[in-house]
Order: C-alpha cells, then structure tokens, then sequence
C-alpha cells in the first residue's frame, strides 16, 4: 500500500511537492488542504481532494504523514506542533536562529500524540546541514564555508518592491567566483560578507521615478545590501517577466581542512546544488523526508527529528539489501 | 572518559587514521596491532602500545571500538567476521561486488558477540555512496554519475610495475572535464567507459628496456587499460620519487535529474572531494564512524552497519542540541 500524503499549504512549494509525489509510486496524494475556499483550488492529482484546513482533523486516520508547505516566518511556528498533535509531519522551517525553540514545540507535540515529525527539512537547511556536520566530522581541524546562489532570494525581492519608486524587481544572490576558488584551493581565507557575495537587482521602475534615487536607497538599505557589492538595472516589465520569471537557487557547502600529524596534507569536500526552481526541489527533499518519517512511525518512534537525526537509508524507496548491493 | 580505540594493521591507512585520533580530543588510542615484531614498530602516540595481533584478545575489555586498516582482498573479509566476534570494529571494505557478502558474515559474527560493526566506510563506498542515496532519493527521475580523479590508482600502479621492462611506475585516473561539464549541464549523456576517465602513466623502464613495447603493452593491458584513453611518460627514477611519491585522489557524484508535471526544471546535485592524502581523508572518515559505532554500541545496538545505517548525529562529537544550535 503505498504512503498516505496530504499537503497543508497549496503555493510554489505544496505544488512542488504533489509534483514530486507523482515521481514516487510508493507514495499517494490522498489530500490539499487550503485556508482558501476548495472550490477556488484546481490541483492536477485527480485522485486526491481539496480541503479547507479547518476540516483536516477530520482526515487523521486517512493521512500516514502531513507535509506543511507554509512559510516559516508565521505560519509553521504555528501549524508545526498543532499538526503534531494529530498527524506525522515535515516541514521546511529554515529561520535558522529558532530552529532550537521550533524543535523543543513539535517534539513536546508530537511525544504527547505518538507522532514524528521532522522540521527544518529542505537544502539550507536540509541537506546543506547534512553537508556540514558529515564534513566537520571528517575533518575536525578545518574551515567551513556556505556559498549561496547564483539564485533569487525571495526576501531581498521583497525588499526592492517596498523602495518608493519601484514597481517591481527580483534580486539574485550571487557568490564571487574568486572567492569559491580561494576556498577550494584549500587555503582557509578569512572571507567578509563583501567578498562572499554580491547581489544584483532588476528593478521596474513607475513612470517618471527618480532612477537615481532608487538606485542609492537599495544600495545604502541596511541588513539587506549595505554590506554588499550591488548592481542595480532598470529594466521593462516585460523583460522582467521574460527573462526573470523563475526561481533557481542553489549554493555550494565547502570544508576545507588537514590531515597528518605535521598537517602536512590539505582536503577539500564540496557539496554544490544548481537548481532551475527553488521550491520544486525543496519539495523533492520534503517527499523524501516523508518516507522517512512514515517508516519511523511504523517503527513507534515519536518526536522531532531533524535530517541529523535520520538514517540515509531511510529515505530511499530501496531496500537495505538492494541498497547494498547497487549503493554502497 | 574518551573512546578507547584500537587500530589492527600499521601501514599508511593505519598511520592516517593514529594522526586523526590525535585531531580528536574525545578519542584516545590504546594499541595498535601489527603482524610484524612489535619491538620493530615506531608509533608517534607515546601513551599507546604496540602489539602483535596474536594477542588482540587479551585486549577485549580495553578497546572500545578496534578499526580495521588491512586490505580488501584478503585481509578484512577474515578479519572482519574474527574481530567483529570480539570487539566493535570500523573498516573501509571496498570490493563493492562483495559488500552483501562481507555484511552478511560481519553481521552473523556482531549479531552473536552483541557488538557492532560498520563496513565499507571510507569516500568510495561510504561518502559517495551517501551521495548517490540522499540524491537519487531526492530527484528520483534522474541519472547518478560517478567520476575519480585525478588521483593514484593503487590498482593500476600495480599493473604498470608488473610489465616487462618496467622497473617502478604510478598511474593517475584523470576525469574527462569536457564529460563533467556535460553532466553538471544537466543535460544527462550517455558516457562510455572512455569518455568519462583517462589514464596517465609515468613509467621508469629498466636499462635497456624496449620503450614501444613497454608503452604498447600498458596501452593494450585489457581490464586495466584498452578501454581508456592512455599516455604513458617515461620518466627517470629521481623524477618519480620527486614528483609522484603521495597519494592524492578525489572524485565526483553527480546527481542530474528533473522536477515540475512536465520534467520542466532541471537541478544538479554535485559532492566532490580533492584529496592531498587517500590514506589519510579515509582514515578521517573511519575514526568519525569509530565515534558512531561507539555511541551505537551503548545504545545496545548489535550487528553491521554501513554508512547508509547510521544517522548523521552520530558521527559529530557536538551534542544534539549543539548541532541543531549551530549545524542545522
């Protein structure tokens, strides 16, 4: 029988994730649920419903893990342990800072209802943490190093559109290319914010604003481009929504470290994703992570859990055995 | 109380993995077993001591995991199952063709003493086979491509100094860049065994040696060498002490695959190492796991594991909420 999904949440990232369950034929998209009105909601798995979140109590013993696709600034903190509480969940939680207090919710939820849920669960973080704890262990005198980009930062496009004058923009992040190089070179530079990244802005501009101005109000905006290298073009509406209409991502995970006893020999591990969309690969993570929790549940393990605490085997719809005859 | 580790076999992976014991502060060596005359034998770590393996047992109670730095071919498939019966044990077992093999006769040995055992722990099996689960879990409809190099190939090394003529010799795999940039394109080819890996030799030929045939006969070597692209460089004996003596190796594991309804969107997932030293980058690697089979063990686990088995937590001297404060 295969795993029972429903999605909480229908944006980018919920439609990534019912597109990536149609790739894994262990797995079912048994429901939507949405804040808004179902009938307003076409979803291309004809087999699955559509339904308000208020009624989704009412699907508990119809759903074998719940993937909540909200944001994390207001909706997960909250939907991450009232979820908990009823049904196996995973989420993609990725304000860094309250991940700890995130954790300490779901778990205190999810060990009251026999539950598992597993939070911070996408690339960074995800599978960029995954990167960073294997290769510190491996390399315990080192330097590590988290790149991001060239991808849209959705917060910084954000910030653009709220500068008086403009109409619309995307910003991407983008790493410096010689920077990457001194890191994989092995040499551990101490790098700064400026020599990490730098950040270009397309920018639609309402009639008659004051180019120049816009241009000095995002470069000089604290928190979000001060410290950065900023390129700003003015460009058509048009030629945002033709050429700037995607939402790619990706980065690069670097440790650099030494061996021996002189540390005489230098090693560099490097993890590196180049993503076309954002969220469809984060949703491809989340079904993944979705089987995981399912087979934990099946075990009767409760709690939170993040990728840290999840074996890789879990993840794969192969068993042990073919993974040891065809993985390993 | 640090973890009291052993190390069975005294040759470069041996030497690797007392160098990162000595990185670790949680980890303490006790002994190291040799086949040769203990009184022989030189450790840099002043506080263990050497031991001839006959009397491996006399240190059952004293060892709380042993790692096994002998060869595949025909040192850790009996050392494996022997020492498992006795101790925890760690080893890089790398004849992918008989990894279920080795597991089933390690498992069956662990199973009956209640310790545990991990195999196969290394960068090939072992970092990449967690690259090849956690990315093909993730883009399930996709191509995995694995490429080595550059590095030493023991294997082919070995094959050059057999010919002959030659009187010592090093082969390095070389990654084609041109197939590496075709796969990181996303574009998914189909590569044949000669488009992905050249072979380059640098041979030092005995006096008087008939040079045509020592290069035709490399270039020709079926298995080793006619399915690749070779060039063989005869060098003098000071130039290959000079320039070839380390062991540098490294690779790459790529993952191409796409997500969206429609395959729209293409991603690249790509794990890559530059290794100074093969030796000692794997010897990294088993004293991580060393500390995982460790904590396993007081778990009361029992039996073999590989790296796909055991959840990341597990190999990071940090704390659970250390990692999820600072790693995630």
């Amino acid at each position: 029988m295969a795993i029972r999904i429903g999605i909480y949440g229908y944006g980018n990232l919920g439609k990534g994730v019912e597109a990536s369950i149609a790739q894994n034929p262990d797995m079912e998209l048994v429901v939507v649920f949405t804040r808004r009105d179902p009938s307003t909601i076409s979803i291309k798995t004809s087999t699955a419903k559509v339904m308000n979140i208020k009624d989704c109590a009412s699907m508990k013993d119809q759903i074998d893990v719940l993937i909540l696709c909200g944001g994390s600034a207001t909706d997960l903190p909250v939907q991450g342990p009232e979820m908990a509480a009823m049904f196996n969940i995973v989420d993609s939680f990725d304000t860094h800072a309250n991940i700890p207090q995130h954790f300490a919710e779901v778990d205190a939820a999810a060990k009251k209802a026999g539950t598992v849920g597993a939070i911070s669960v996408g690339w960074d973080p995800g599978m960029f943490s995954l990167a960073r704890v294997y290769s510190s262990a491996i390399l315990p005198e080192g330097e590590s190093y988290t790149f991001w980009g060239k991808g849209v930062s959705q917060g910084h496009s954000d910030a653009i559109r709220r500068v008086e004058g403009v109409k619309d923009g995307k910003q991407y992040t983008i790493p410096v290319e010689s920077a990457l190089e001194a890191v994989r070179s092995g040499k551990q530079p101490q790098l700064t914010t400026r020599e990490k990244h730098t950040r270009e802005c397309f920018v639609v501009a309402e009639e008659g604003a004051d180019l120049n101005k816009i241009e000095n109000d995002i470069k000089t905006m604290p928190n979000y481009f001060s410290d950065y290298d900023t390129t700003v073009h003015f460009i058509s509406e048009e030629e945002l929504k033709k050429n700037h209409s995607g939402i790619p991502h990706g980065g690069f995970c670097i440790r650099s470290g030494v061996s021996g006893f002189e540390k005489e020999n230098k090693h560099v591990i490097e993890y590196s994703l180049k993503l076309d969309s954002n969220p469809e690969f984060t949703a491809g993570v989340l079904v993944a992570y979705a089987r995981a929790i399912y087979r934990l549940s099946q075990e009767g393990v409760s709690g939170c859990k993040t990728v840290l605490d999840i074996a890789p085997a879990y993840l794969s719809p192969l068993s042990a055995e073919e993974l040891r005859k065809s993985m390993v």
